[in-house]
């Protein structure tokens, strides 16, 4: 599912479930019960921690929460017809049956066995010996919708990338990043001064990694302490707005060694090549080679040892996965990383990732932080 | 599922599997494939973002887990063979096959749609016209363990109540919640704090709620500045290793009307009687039930629009739930809230929530602000 036609790509959010619409009508459905929460927050605003949207090809849109969200879900979703009920599945459910839905389409990829069967009995009871509609996965018709952003949503991304960009700073102008400390305590300054600058939450754990443990890829910051000579590699982001900003820097305290500068520049070479990969109609497979080609030509293929990158947004992976085993092409209006990594097991490790929106012209960066190797 | 047996109730992960082995062995299963995260946390203490579990009843357990976990896994799991693979499911699915699974248990509360469909081909495949394992749920099996915590499980959500505890006595005696300021500033400092004082993240989204939002039980802060005479209404909590602490207090800034002490006194007499009927045996929905009679009889049973609480631990919400349509009954070991309101809409509201353990004794109470009602 495209968008580009969409003038300017600033869709509403009555205009992402008319895409969704389309789609169900093309795939002969006359409505689609959308459960995953990303989703429903997509097409309508809810940041509630329950909420489920019927779709109708006839334009009658239902939205259901419980009591909980009755005042949220009136000022968040304005203009969707709200259902308030303790079921909010079997609701929506029993309304599709009374409205006389023939094929349900559903979040395969979201129900669990338990809800879908749930859901069947629930249909079954409502139709009461009448016509029972006949459910079809959707499969992941809105992810697809959402791999495209808007220029809504590339603002909240060049939001919380600038989020995490400063914060970053901020530790290295005061000197945060030093021998002596230990990398929990930089990880929860690194999150405190990301809250303080507006993000309503860090994107993800926060990765702190010192010395030796940079060279394990998603090692978990702990009482470590940050030593001289160590490489240490920050992996982090801000969330604003629910979208999710994504950003690996690797630096080194005090001196840098010969054999950290040749990786730190084996590993920015591959991530500028991976980023000049980024255009319109370029394979994923094709960007995760070209970046891992210039490791593997430098003998290092074995240690870079997962995907180059992967979507960004209400979902901090999310469509398109760029690894070798990716499949599809890249289009304008997606967000995405492009993260090559070397890792020297017991050594250490580097890793250099920037998030960027994929455009008609070159990719604009979001993530502005210096890639230069800098020596604290 | 009773761990009233074990001990002290101070299980190890090993002790954990075992008794989700017996629970297998009982219901005819030769393995149960464990999908949920938290489930696989809890069973085995690993904490990455990918990771399953095989439990055997002949005791050869295998964790299944992905390269970026490899060194992890070998630290955090010492005790169960690992067996890495990209696809992990699958992995332990041809590995059940192979070692002659005639009967399979999967989590039907936890595996999507999609992810059934394609256990179900994998084991197929894998038999390669031989006896295909039959899939039986094993529903929530391991939920029901997790709901009674051992002593590891308690003292972790002592801390992190404690956290909680004192990042508001901080914050109170700093001068922090106060006239001129907004709901997201002070959430962003509570939750700042809390990360200070050694939580790993806030359990959820902090709910800072003034003046006519505190109606609203599950108000998001925003710009809203504090006024002279509001109740400010908190709700908030911190994780430490992996376990969330749930405490609400409500406030008043410079002088309480009558209509608030009235209301707050009512909801504090509430909740000591939902607290005092925490006992081994007794009915969630009796505690419910002797909570909402008091406000009730003083003329607000329909201000009081949610449960009374639920069980806390690796998850925010976990079992038992404990509301009007509650099911079974308290035993010792158990965390629980109780957290009874009163909403005014377009006037204000009240919520007093505690965090406790259930034991054969009193309550033990673990969220020890003071429930006074204190006007700052």
């Amino acid at each position: 599912m495209s968008l580009a036609g969409v003038e300017g790509r600033d869709t509403s959010r009555a205009q992402r479930r008319d895409v969704l619409r389309a789609t169900a009508a093309e795939r002969g459905l006359d409505a689609v019960l959308v459960t995953n929460l990303l989703n429903v927050r997509y097409l309508t605003g809810f940041t509630g921690s329950n909420g489920a949207l019927l779709v109708r090809t006839d334009g009658a849109d239902l939205f259901g929460t419980d009591g909980r969200y009755t005042t949220q879900a009136a000022a968040q979703v304005p203009d969707v017809e709200v259902l308030v009920d303790r079921g909010t599945v079997p609701a929506l459910a029993r309304a599709a049956v009374r409205t006389g839905t023939g094929r349900l389409g559903f979040e395969s990829s979201d129900l669990t066995v338990d809800a879908f069967e749930q859901l069947r009995s629930v249909l079954a009871d409502a139709a009461a010996g009448g016509t029972v509609p006949e459910l079809a996965s959707v499969r992941r018709a809105v992810e697809a919708q959402r791999a495209i952003k808007d220029d809504g949503e590339v603002e909240a991304l060049r939001r919380a990338c600038a989020v995490a960009d400063r914060a970053l700073a901020e530790l290295m102008a005061e000197g945060a990043l030093r021998p002596g400390r230990t990398e929990l305590e930089v990880g929860r300054e690194l999150d405190a001064r990301m809250l303080a600058l507006g993000a309503e939450a860090p994107s993800f754990e926060t990765i702190v990694a010192a010395g030796p443990n940079s060279a394990i890829p998603h090692h978990r910051p702990d009482a470590t302490v940050l030593q001289p000579g160590d490489f240490l590699k920050l992996d982090f982001g801000a969330t604003v707005e629910g979208y999710h900003s994504d950003m690996t820097r690797t630096v080194v305290l005090g001196s840098a060694a010969d054999w950290q500068r040749e990786i730190y520049a084996l590993v920015a070479e591959s991530q500028a090549v991976g980023r000049a990969a980024l255009a319109v109609g370029t394979e994923v497979v094709a960007v995760d080679a070209a970046s891992r080609d210039v490791i593997a030509a430098a003998g290092h293929g074995e240690h870079f040892t997962h995907g180059l990158g992967h979507g960004v947004g209400l979902e901090i992976h999310e469509a398109p996965g760029i690894g070798p085993l990716g499949a599809g092409t890249l289009a304008a209006g997606m967000a995405v990383t492009v993260e090559p990594g070397v890792y020297l097991p017991g050594r250490g490790g580097v890793r250099i990732e920037d998030t960027l929106i994929v455009t008609d012209d070159a990719p604009e960066l979001l993530t502005l932080t210096s890639k230069e190797l800098l020596v604290l």
